[in-house]
């Protein structure tokens, strides 16, 4: 089970951070407070959700308090639902009532929607404290870098957030072996899209590497998350704030957040989401001319991955469509897609036909019978 | 009434941004725009309150639609009470309604509590969009420089926000001929505080000039808030997130919070309480072996001003104090003030016995008769 401990560092200046990936990294979470200086006086709110609350809150917990800190707990319910404005008002009161203050830690132990969630409150409350990250799942290898949080509102997803930056991710792989497989094929989508958008070498090793990343071995999980997190650093060094180069981490997001949201929320995993939008991207690729192999290619690892190519029955085109156009990701009207120009590498076209989506949106569907 | 419009920047790198002080600037709101790149495509959003919004804004909206911008109007209700995370969440709905994307514009037109609250949608609204203030009180001249935003909870002031700098300020003197001689008062407060702390020529200048500031002669008001937002320019410019330099801003603060939340915040305005804080600061630092005169001067220049220098009777000591144990200026439980050293400059002292503290709050309190 044990095993060297990867480290690489998200470059972003004074803000600059690093990624610490490895086993039995949470009962070692106090000494590495205390190595990097975090004050023991200043109460730290650990923030989780129900479904890691009891295995692994408290490893954090002891080892922070043997190293002298004092810790609250704030369990919030699992699931999209929490990133509410009233949970991370609940949040704040949490805060207020541990006694946090400037020289404070939020700690987010736990997926994408406590990292998202905890990241908010720490980077508001008191208009900023110390944030930890520590992803108790594989997809969110991808949030917790890069520091996008957010809290949705009933209109919109993501639309009330910051740019707020960790003082480390602590990326302990035990909390991943008692993941459902589902969330776990899910979860290796992003990572393979970090693949697709950067490095070519890298989904070559994904598909030669598809069962033991499937099975969780500690070694190969590590150097997958290693990679994956690695071109999620790169990018977000480029480009914090999202102004241009950072759109490329959206590959398959269009279509795939549509398809959440047409689905209901949980319906559909965001990685499966993806998935479906990757093929459909690769599609459009095709028709701008690029090699169809492309295509063929990543509909085949997806399938190896045992993720969903094909957009479920029972899901309208319509509203596929009309979610589309209520996309923050449209700029003022126009159709921006994430397009692959080969495998490993993307570009963004803000060119794209609406019929040309829409038809596509269709076959995929149509041959929803022979998928 | 018209006069040179005064033009300083607040230099921080690539955050850096200029103040406008003028008269009749609102009517140029949209050739500012214009100039400055804003995308005319992007809607805006301006919010306001009820008591100013039907004198300015349809100036600032004309501006901006004859220079080709779509403007919604959101109104708030006057006071503090809109500074809470339900206005918030109307804000972020009437930001979608109107259909701001991610070029889009915030405009506080209004006092602090406009500024502030927007200024938070803004710094939140998709992670961060573009932001003007607009100030229309004398206050607003320190509130609107520095990027210090946010709302309050129920169980705290402020203590959700961000450090979020404006694209620009606007200050149009015009819109403070209609204030209220109380408020011009309370107001003046704090460019006298700016003073205080940093440029002992200027306290003199304002001693001299106490009448026409007073009665809002343009040329010298321009003057004064130019002075005031120069020294608050500075010092933000040394220390945009308050780690250490930033905190001598809080001169007279200390005891003024603790005064307002005691009072129940609008019985005591914002400047009348810190003009008695300041007061007590200079008492501080006789304790400290400072000249007596610096304390004299303080409380014989806010009296010519019209500014209280006393605690009004029915404010309990004791409540005072205890107060001030939840201002989250204290960090870690030590009692830290800002200590004038001189007239026009301070320095910050985290060795303030609380007994030297409540012995003052009772001597500006017993004197209360004869004030």
């Amino acid at each position: 089970m044990a095993g060297a401990t990867r480290e690489l560092t998200v470059d972003l200046g004074e803000r600059s951070y690093p990624i610490l990936i490895g086993t039995g990294l949470l009962a070692s979470a106090g000494s590495l407070f205390a190595e990097r200086g975090f004050p023991v006086k200043a109460p730290i709110l650990l923030v989780t959700d129900a479904s890691v609350e009891e295995r692994y809150a408290p490893t954090v917990e002891r080892s922070l308090r043997e190293a002298g800190y004092t810790v609250s707990r704030a369990v919030v319910a699992s699931g999209e639902s929490s990133k509410s404005l009233a949970v991370f008002d609940d949040l704040i009161t949490a805060a207020l009532e541990a006694g946090l203050d400037r020289k404070s830690t939020v700690i987010a132990l736990g997926g994408g929607v406590v990292g998202d969630l905890a990241g908010f409150v720490a980077a508001s409350y008191m208009r900023g404290v110390r944030f930890v990250q520590m992803p108790t799942t594989i997809l969110a290898h991808d949030s917790s870098v890069g520091g996008k949080v957010a809290v949705n509102h009933r209109l919109a997803k993501n639309i009330i957030g910051a740019f707020y930056q960790p003082e480390f991710v602590l990326y302990d792989m035990d909390t991943l072996q008692s993941l459902p497989i589902r969330e776990v094929r899910a979860g290796l989508s992003e990572v393979i899209k970090h693949g697709l958008i950067w490095n070519e070498s890298f989904v070559q090793w994904c598909d030669d590497n598809a069962a033991k990343m499937l099975a969780l071995d500690p070694d190969t999980l590590g150097y997958a998350l290693y990679e994956g997190c690695k071109v999620k650093a790169a990018v977000v060094s480029k480009d914090e704030r999202e102004n241009d180069l950072r759109a490329i981490l959206n590959l398959g997001h269009t279509i795939g957040h549509a398809l959440e949201a047409v689905a209901g929320y949980g319906q559909l995993l965001h990685g499966e989401a993806i998935a479906i939008g990757m093929v459909g991207s690769a599609r459009l690729a095709a028709r701008f001319g690029y090699d169809p192999k492309i295509s063929a290619e990543t509909e085949r690892i997806f399938r190896k991955f045992g993720l969903p190519v094909r957009i479920p029955s029972g899901i309208d085109p319509d509203a596929v469509m009309k979610a589309m156009q209520h996309d923050k990701k449209f700029t003022e009207g126009n159709m921006v897609f994430v397009v692959p120009t080969s495998l490993g590498s993307v570009e963004i076209r803000s060119d794209v036909p609406a019929a040309w989506v829409r038809e596509i949106v269709e076959q995929l569907r149509e041959e929803n019978g022979e998928a």
